[in-house]
């Protein structure tokens, strides 16, 4: 089958937001077997978004819509929609009411345009909007399946992988399934990891392997033809035994979840807590780990060790070592180690993970941007510092810092 | 006049890549005062290319281009311009040198496909392209403007910059620039403030009045036609006076900025220090006030008090107060009042800001997902405690609690 992406948001023709939706749903797509020939954007324009479904509809089979679906007067894909197609609106009195509960907890006033967020066309069937108020339409059309999402990627996404792609599924037949397989790396980087697979990458037919970074960690996608898991399991047997025996050492989960959430299971499972201390990364390292479910098992908390005040203040880094000329500095290996190994002594955890270095945009104690030093720590062991020199924006930097600093320390806890 | 973007890249299709280059170009053609009403995404198809720049053409004045340049088989555009405006393919002189030049320099062998990107069409302006070796179109055709340009975005921007855009003012005449002011609204929803100014947008012409939310924060972009910035501001007076009146406590920067680079200011101007203490938001709030280059001058870091025993041991928050069947709890005015007082006394800082709540998935000590409370805590004052009631996922209710908290805070500074 095959499939166009219309984006509509005047937002997006002014340049005013990257439209990130599209690459999300066509690598969706791909992973479905559905192809794609052409992607369009178009405004907050009645008439024009009537000629962009016309035009999709006249070259594709499936019509993937994003935006438009909210209370304003702008949003208006509904509307064009059913007058598109010659249905009617309906109330969909579930969405209805659950935004009048919202509105009614929060003791805030519900505006009638926020009704608007409650409609789907006639015949149409619901997608359940889990992280926002805008209630998603698929609907069959003379032969067309549309589906209309929300604008917003946190409302779009679990939108179209947990309902919109079932709902695909459902109308592709005569199509023999894809069986796909993720197989997430680690602490190396997607050109790294693709240099050492290049034969196998090239040489690809069935199954398909395509890699691709996100946000420091890179994935694997491998993906065949299969009528059963267990067949797609055996399918994918050879390719990804090959892959382990070349990079096995990077793999760290078979299904697609940060590495922070591996962490956590080991930890739990170990019943040992973790607390962090974060100079460079600002608490992004925390954040990370925070934003898995039951964290609050295994991770304590830390200190964001910013400046040096709170360095040695809240966790014993003397002054001497921090500053004056012949100190090692706060981004030094020695500040490293002490901040990790005083984790465990001011907070009782089991382990510690430091990070200090270089955000930039400028230099810092005469060291040059992104020289990023990790501490960690263990109870009764001496603490462990990994020198990491990375590159990017600042918070680019924080970014890969914190990813670094969550690989080292899953090899750590691996070997124990 | 109007413009369209075609971007060429079966990699765009299959989601590998982002098309970035559509956000960079909307975002000058706005600058230049062109309209935009569609955008097109099209694979490495001769055909479908063809077919692309035959709509393009027909629906706009200006299209621009980009990609399928290079070397490759896959690289196409120029052919299919060539074959669609009946121009023969000519060789741009000193493209062909600079590209000799360059193997020769680098001692390897230059293969007959480079000679390809020096290719341009009869009668058409070359591009210069000063960070990579495909050179750039510009061609008039039957009253359509043609702009081919690099798919790389750091030869596509350059080219564009210094190039293109003293190109397309040379085709565009009688034309008033735009003049744009962005406005910045926090604590307050997309749909609450578009109904306090719903009558302004409904009768909108000249300004423009352009609301979005990106990221817990809502943007209105006011926009009108000026030959200066003097007679751009008078056009905005009297729209930018009436939103004042009516929205005018939330707005908090008349620039792009998130508000926590306003805080930074703020505080740097009365050299006064900030330290946070992160309970259900662990370490978002410091990883945004990080994100902001400079930030080491006024943001001393903080504590991510995530457990209570942390509570206790860092910030001193009693265990009758956390634990208990009467006691308030972590997720209590009391905790977030301790909290944020204790700061001051731990850290030495002028102010602290604290965060405890429910985010989620599950309730907490028996109260709700989203109940959030922030204390603000200022030296000699006494901590004041703001309760937030959010809706959404647990990473939604982290980010709407740090941006709540920051909004609060900027509040409570302006009033000093």
């Amino acid at each position: 089958m095959k499939a166009e992406i219309v984006a509509v948001g005047t937002e997006l023709l002014l340049g005013q937001i990257v439209n990130t939706n599209a690459q999300f749903l066509s690598r969706e797509c791909a992973a479905l077997g559905i192809d794609m020939f052409y992607q369009t954007v178009v405004g907050d324009n009645e008439q024009r978004l009537m000629d962009a479904f016309q035009l999709a509809a006249s070259r594709a089979d499936i019509v993937i819509c994003t935006g438009g679906l909210g209370p304003t007067q702008d949003d208006l894909t509904k509307d064009v929609l059913a007058a598109y197609t010659g249905r009617q609106l309906v109330l969909h009195e579930p969405s209805m009411q659950a935004i009048t509960e919202l509105f009614s907890t929060r003791g805030i006033h519900m505006v009638e345009s926020n009704r608007r967020q409650a409609l789907m066309l006639e015949g149409s069937d619901p997608l359940h909007n889990e992280t926002g108020l805008a209630v998603g339409v698929a609907l069959t059309h003379e032969g067309t399946h549309f589906i209309l999402l929300p604008g917003p990627p946190k409302e779009m996404k679990p939108m179209f992988i947990k309902y919109a792609s079932e709902w695909l599924r459902g109308v592709m037949t005569d199509e023999v399934p894809l069986y796909s397989k993720m197989l997430k790396f680690a602490g190396i980087g997607e050109s790294n990891l693709e240099h050492q697979l290049i034969d196998l990458i090239e040489s690809q037919s069935d199954p398909t392997i395509a890699p691709y970074a996100k946000e420091g960690e890179v994935t694997i996608r491998l993906t065949t033809r299969a009528l059963s898991a267990a067949e797609g399991e055996r399918n994918l047997m050879a390719t990804e035994a090959e892959i382990r025996r070349r990079v096995g050492e990077h793999l760290y989960a078979v299904e697609d979840v940060p590495i922070e959430t591996v962490i956590l299971q080991m930890l739990g499972q170990k019943q040992l807590q973790l607390t962090v201390a974060e100079s460079c990364t600002g608490g992004l390292l925390s954040d990370m780990i925070t934003n898995v479910p039951g964290s609050s098992q295994s991770f304590l908390g830390g200190i964001i060790c910013y400046s040096n005040a709170l360095k040695n203040k809240l966790l014993n880094v003397p002054m001497q070592v921090l500053e004056g000329t012949d100190a090692p500095g706060a981004v030094s290996k020695e500040t490293a180690a002490i901040l990790a190994e005083q984790l465990l002594v001011v907070t009782g955890s089991d382990f510690g993970i430091s990070v200090t270095g270089v955000a930039g945009p400028g230099a810092s104690e005469g060291k040059p941007v992104g020289l990023v030093y990790l501490g960690l720590a263990q109870r009764g062991v001496e603490a462990k510092v990994v020198t990491l020199q990375l590159s990017g924006t600042r918070e680019t930097i924080k970014h890969r810092a914190a990813k670094g600093a969550l690989y080292h320390f899953w090899k750590l806890l691996k070997e124990i």
